[in-house]
């Protein structure tokens, strides 16, 4: 448990993070990292966060499984350049493994790529991308007990999405305990309620994303 | 990605977990690592596999979390003996981790050691404990599609949960693709379709544990 052979994996991935930053800011395109254990809905928030916001932006998705092109072919099949990175094992996505996906898309014709870390509420949290937000999803069915046992993810989430609002009442979920641990967790945080295979609170979420995409392009001097 | 150095790593996990498991046969205690993703479930399937085997077995457990003593408290409620492991941020339990908290249970008064690992469907997947099984749990609001994006974890349980059945009218959920999937990823391992909250269908889970404690402590010539 002493030993930390992790620091220059994280060295390595935090120097490759600023390229593939430096790479985005150049084509004037927003990041985003959505983690959420398996199953929250993470594919279905960026359906509805597509479906939201194409008419606004040109959107891509990078999808990262240990295995399966599950999730990129429902991408795809949105008419929505989607690349696969599978892990093979590995339970988070690396700077790496962005770069070589961003080989495989039209940087310069993107407005918003949204990547779909691996389910896990652990790994995702210490490798930075070089994305220009960390934002989380907790589903109901999980349990309004997570952030007690997972802070780590909550606290470097810019937003968090409460998802599957819809089940609610079948489940025993105290939303009040969860508002609190995670406003105590991260103040700054806005918790989004949505039902996203529903489209329910979608807009309210999308609005948010929106003014970060228009303030980093602003802030670039791009003129998209 | 072409650095390995988690061999190490899993080199001495795996002389810590022969360590381990000599104790445990020779205490006769059968020690079993519940795995699931965050929110799955582990601790009310714990919860009402303790009801069911209670007055059979004499039964401690050790909690796994990244933080938080929670689910250790809620089994102590019940006047079972639990030991909380926070890993710090570690996505998985280690061998020596448990050696530590099992100084701290009563060995030889014992004859079940449930571990609760932590939520992930990834990490805990590598590291053997000394356990004599391995069991994971999945639950329906995370989706039928889970084993063809978590394949490892399907591979190395000896037998799979199935969780909150009874919420199935509820999502979109296909049943015989999951059976399907997991039949072919690991043929020989049961499928316990149980609701753990209400106590639906763990008699039939708590049955085959039952049968492989008995082999177990046959196996081993107790006569406790």
């Amino acid at each position: 448990m002493e030993i930390d052979l992790s620091k220059p994996i994280l060295d390595r991935n935090e120097r490759l993070a600023a390229e593939n930053r430096a790479r985005f800011d150049a084509a004037g395109v927003f990041v985003l990292d959505m983690m959420a254990s398996p199953g929250a809905g993470k594919t279905s928030t960026i359906l509805a966060t597509i479906a939201a916001l194409r008419d606004r932006y040109r959107i891509a998705v990078i999808e990262g499984d240990i295995a399966s092109k599950v999730d990129a072919e429902k991408v795809k099949a949105h008419g929505i350049p989607a690349v696969q990175i599978n892990t093979g094992g590995a339970c988070h996505l690396e700077s790496d493994m962005i770069r070589r996906a961003v080989d495989a898309l039209p940087l310069d014709e993107l407005d918003l790529i949204i990547i779909e870390n691996v389910g896990n509420l652990v790994c995702p949290t210490d490798f930075n991308l070089g994305e220009n937000a960390k934002v989380m999803i907790l589903s109901v069915p999980e349990g309004h007990d997570k952030p007690y046992k997972y802070p780590g993810i909550f606290q470097v989430s810019e937003a968090v999405i409460l998802n599957k609002v819809d089940v609610m009442p079948y489940f025993d979920f105290d939303e009040e305990e969860f508002t609190g641990v995670v406003k105590s967790l991260n103040p700054k945080a806005p918790i989004f309620r949505i039902a996203a295979t529903k489209g329910e609170g979608v807009q309210a979420w999308a609005e948010w994303l929106a003014a970060r995409i228009d303030a980093a392009k602003v802030g670039l001097g791009s003129t998209s």
